[in-house]
């Protein structure tokens, strides 16, 4: 990783920040506690993997950071949503996230429920209404939508949690983990890469090549995020580390042991390289991102 | 009400119901609780409101059922997925809903939160998906989306549930229960109405009526409802009577009393039924629907 690449991946994770700031509700804005809820998990300290995505997926094919960020945004607003409602006492009950007290730890669960909501309704919002405003074709933001609805729902995130939720304390197939794993995570990741190429404006052969790129990324990153709950450093990914295991969840090395899924790591980390070798320089980011989720500690 | 009125909206109603069945998963989709709890919700016996405004509307400015069953489900979706999420324990508690136990007393606060999760993102996706294949202009579209996102977030319904949760229990402000109801019930009946006019193809003029005649039929809906939470029979409206009061909700008769929240309900009534005077018999099952609103016993 040169400092190059971590200049351009801050000036993406700012131009993000600036336009969650713009698009969600002032803090004073009626009624202020939902929207205050709303800010406090948005503003938390998230990676932005998936706005980085988004921008870097458009950048492989042409496209600007100015026209995706309606999309970007959408999908960060989406993953929050589903960390707060993720967090909640009827599901997996956390009292910390990135290091500070959960939503509604906070709010209550009552606010929490509803913040969920309206980060959910708000990311439609978003894509439909600033994504016109920017100018972008309005049947290519249809497409993005529908697509971002069917990875976020039922089919696709949605399903993946409620799989994971009932295999707890269960003995899960590599099948059942796999599905959990590629819709739980994957399926945005997926949509956010999508997105990105869509809007930016990729032909068929670009979009097939950066869908391979992020299943496989989805994959890998999902696999690390595993290794790290069981090697990881607890006031660096600011949570307990081995709570996958006393709760008993599917993960990659409960099923395959650690040295295997640190194998499968980088396995996957190749393939998601290789599916970019149709581009030049123009999807470096995405290839940095790549190792960085490789070599991340958090 | 005629004969040829009620089979006209019978008519409709199993229109919506058979997109509705069309819509959603399968019951058997992998994962398949999620998928029963949405349906087990979904075909509660509902009224179709908001569904039979959105077609009203667009037949009333000459657009056909067909074209707006795609928004007419969505906003069944979203209405349903409200109803999910405010019955829960942390929410309203409600353990009834139409007479039949509610979406968590069946199938856990866990799974009823996803569940509503599910109906809140299908909604956008039937819209995005269906709206496109059923041939409709892409900007059209966008502009209902935008436009059912904003009525259902926090500037609108959810907005209208956190106000009405942080009154219970304190006195209300005439302007505070006008802004909860305007908000709760009345934001998604005036973007049913206003959606399936903009689909249907309604000129600006259309459009302002139309929006007039939803806000007043949405304040009536919301009299009437509290007049019946005093008034009704439990057995036809499939919940207990007098839990308005018992929770110290802000409602009509709390505030006006009785007999004045009847007479604001009768000249709410006739203001949405004045809104339409510049249409002729094509608006007749609009001014049915208020009439039906005023005289319901459930």
């Amino acid at each position: 990783m040169t400092w190059d690449w971590k200049k351009k991946l801050n000036r993406k994770i700012r131009l993000a920040d600036e336009a969650l700031d713009k698009y969600l509700p002032a803090e004073s804005t009626m009624p202020p506690t939902v929207h205050k809820a709303m800010r406090y998990s948005v503003f938390a300290g998230g990676k932005r993997l998936r706005p980085i995505l988004v921008m870097a997926a458009a950048e492989a094919v042409g496209g600007r950071d100015e026209d995706v960020l309606p999309a970007a945004c959408a999908l960060e607003m989406i993953h929050t949503y589903s960390l707060i409602h993720d967090d909640l006492p009827a599901m997996d009950n956390d009292d910390f996230r990135r290091g500070r007290p959960t939503n509604h730890k906070v709010f209550g669960e009552a606010m929490a429920i509803l913040a969920g909501d309206g980060l959910l309704t708000a990311a439609f919002e978003v894509l439909a209404q600033q994504s016109s405003a920017a100018g972008i074709a309005p049947g290519l933001v249809l497409k993005v939508i529908g697509e971002v609805a069917v990875a976020a729902g039922t089919l696709g995130m949605i399903g993946g949690q409620v799989a994971d939720m009932e295999a707890m304390n269960r003995q899960v197939s590599i099948e059942l983990l796999n599905y959990i794993h590629t819709h739980k995570t994957g399926a945005l990741c997926r949509a956010a890469v999508r997105s990105g190429a869509i809007l930016g404006g990729a032909n068929p052969g670009q979009l097939e090549a950066l869908t391979g790129y992020a299943e496989n990324l989805g994959l890998a990153f999902q696999i690390t995020d595993d290794i790290l709950d069981i090697e990881g450093d607890p006031a660096k990914i600011g949570k307990d580390v081995g709570s996958d295991q006393r709760n008993q969840k599917a993960t990659f090395p409960a099923i395959y042991g650690l040295e295997e899924s640190k194998a499968m790591a980088e396995q996957t980390v190749s393939k998601a390289l290789q599916a970019l070798e149709c581009f030049g320089p123009e999807a470096d980011l995405l290839r940095d991102i790549v190792r960085y989720i490789l070599d991340r500690d958090s």
